[in-house]
């Protein structure tokens, strides 16, 4: 079950994304920070809503709803009667999944996951799928410990959308990475950058930062070259979508104008990702295709119209930071020095 | 008479400041863009009431704004009788007008060139005034025809902010350039960053490039270094507010970014700027003092609270471009090359 109790450190952690008899239930991000809502989704279709409208979102977390999704499907079915057909139920499923977030390697890795326990029926399914997010939980705190290591030293953090427990099951990556680094000396400050258009920082990050009560300030994403030039940033760490097999590591928008600010600066850019979101079938960043989301994200502000009328907005949900900017890219296994030439398929650690 | 009629590209010009038999007429710039209103001031205080409310904005739009408040407090007094004591009148007037805006040096200057003309009463302290928007109006146009001819063979350009018609009395200075490059050969694409926190690219610049009929797409501001680094932008050109005598430039915040995504992708990086936004007392960008906002501008969206309850915000204005990034500083009189070592201090034509 979930638990955002705030009684103690230990309940701090947010629990994202569960299974609880028979539904999948997450914490709905559309409606935080302002309201901490739990969504109950019994049918496939409800959870490829909430992908579809970020109730659910994050890396980490949408492996898990990948997986869980296949078990909710082959769970209905079963349930359902005799005649029907699971086999077809978790096909359909499986790719309504995947469409639902092209972009999002995790989303298509947590459904195939679940997918090779197809044979034992839905309790294999079901027990695939909570081994994915079990395996996650422990990643997260992996790579949050990893990746501490590497800022260790650092007091003064800039981080960019939501990496953080919202984005996993549990610990998150990026912001795993800063509790774990707040917990061994405390930090001096957190920029979190608001991240447009849909104010994941602004929202989620700041959110979680206020909850494990890490000092921080929202700043408007451009505002971080600038911070960064001033030397009032100390290293960045950042979450990842997909890392291509040179290293090129795509992420929210807006990372990349981090990763250039820190490399004008000689400041550390670090990716906290796990294992998952690398992709080796995936060359280099040029493979990887940017999603472009609806115009009215940008255009519209809480739902009016700001823009200009008639005029268009073109909205794409990511960029590329390419390899030789990347000081580190950490996972649950290893740390990979991008810029000094080490890549995902030739380093072993 | 203002006239924003769109019948020719003769009328595609904004006037945004003007004299009209007796009153100040301005185009309202807190209507835009979903109002063209103009607001008639027949005297000072509905004038310094306008600057106040940032109907009337942007440094150059300031100058004019500050002589004609100046005639108009002479125009009122002559007009008043024989009782009126205009010396008074335009005293009062200029202390007004100064003190609307008092960090707006171009208002002071516009105030202290009226009056300058002051002995030969309200017709010299008109003729002055119209001057002053003369002048501005063929400094924007210069800036304009010289930009275009550095960004000449670009057909996609990326912009920040508004330096538009809507920032000066007529033509703007960035947007001058694009205006005039596309009227010598048509641009393909125009991005527009929206321009957090006031989004004034998203409100303001898009209208004005509507208007213009140029094909544009409002982006996030932080979207910028994934558009340029995968080739889809031929140069950057932005306005300026303050130029240090090393060439370095502050401007509007998320400036920078733009700058350090054309340096790696080896594309122009433009300042279109009047002469007298070089300050030779400045040496550096590190001796300019960066504004602080309200951190309500950053915490909020259109008057609602959405960043997480508790959180606070850093909103600095504006940020510094270091000269070595910079392509050109296009001046009405010059164009300087900071990247190849000239200096706003020793450079001459």
């Amino acid at each position: 079950m979930l638990d955002i109790r705030h009684t103690s450190d230990e309940c701090r952690r947010v629990r994202t994304i569960d299974w609880d008899d028979g539904a999948v239930v997450i914490i709905d991000q559309t409606a935080l920070p302002h309201e901490e809502r739990m969504l109950r989704l019994t049918t496939v279709d409800e959870l490829v809503q909430a992908i579809n409208l970020l109730a659910v979102r994050g890396a980490m977390a949408l492996g898990v709803a990948g997986a869980m999704g296949v078990a909710l499907a082959a769970h209905s079915a079963e349930r359902s009667g005799v005649d029907a057909d699971v086999d077809a139920a978790v096909d359909a499923a499986a790719a309504a999944l995947v469409e639902a977030r092209p972009t999002a390697v995790n989303l298509g890795w947590g459904v195939r996951t679940a997918l090779a326990a197809r044979a034992g029926g839905a309790p294999a399914l079901l027990a695939a799928a909570l081994q994915v997010r079990d395996l996650d939980i422990a990643a997260n705190l992996e790579i949050g410990r990893r990746s501490a290591g590497v800022l260790a030293g650092t007091s003064r953090i800039l981080t960019h959308c939501n990496a953080g427990a919202l984005a996993g099951s549990e610990w998150g990556t990026a912001l795993s990475a800063i509790v774990q680094l707040h917990s061994r000396s405390p930090l001096e400050m957190v920029y979190t950058c608001e991240t447009r258009p849909l104010m994941q920082g602004s929202r989620l990050t700041a959110w979680e930062l206020g909850r494990a009560d890490i000092p921080h300030r929202v700043i408007v994403d451009s505002a971080s070259s600038g911070i960064i030039l001033r030397g009032e940033v100390g290293a960045v760490v950042v979450g990842a979508d997909r890392i291509a097999a040179n290293g090129d590591t795509a992420n929210k928008v807006g990372t990349l104008a981090h990763a250039l600010a820190a490399r004008r600066r000689g400041i550390p850019f670090v990716v906290a990702a796990p294992e998952a979101t690398i992709d080796l079938g995936t060359p280099s960043g040029a493979h990887i295709q940017i999603e472009e989301r609806d115009e009215r994200e940008v255009l519209d502000l809480a739902g009016s119209r700001v823009a200009a009328p008639g005029s268009h907005a073109y909205n794409p949900a990511f960029d590329v930071t390419p390899a030789d900017l990347i000081t580190a890219i950490v996972t649950e296994r290893r740390t990979i020095r991008p810029s000094l030439g080490e890549r995902p398929t030739t380093f072993v650690p």
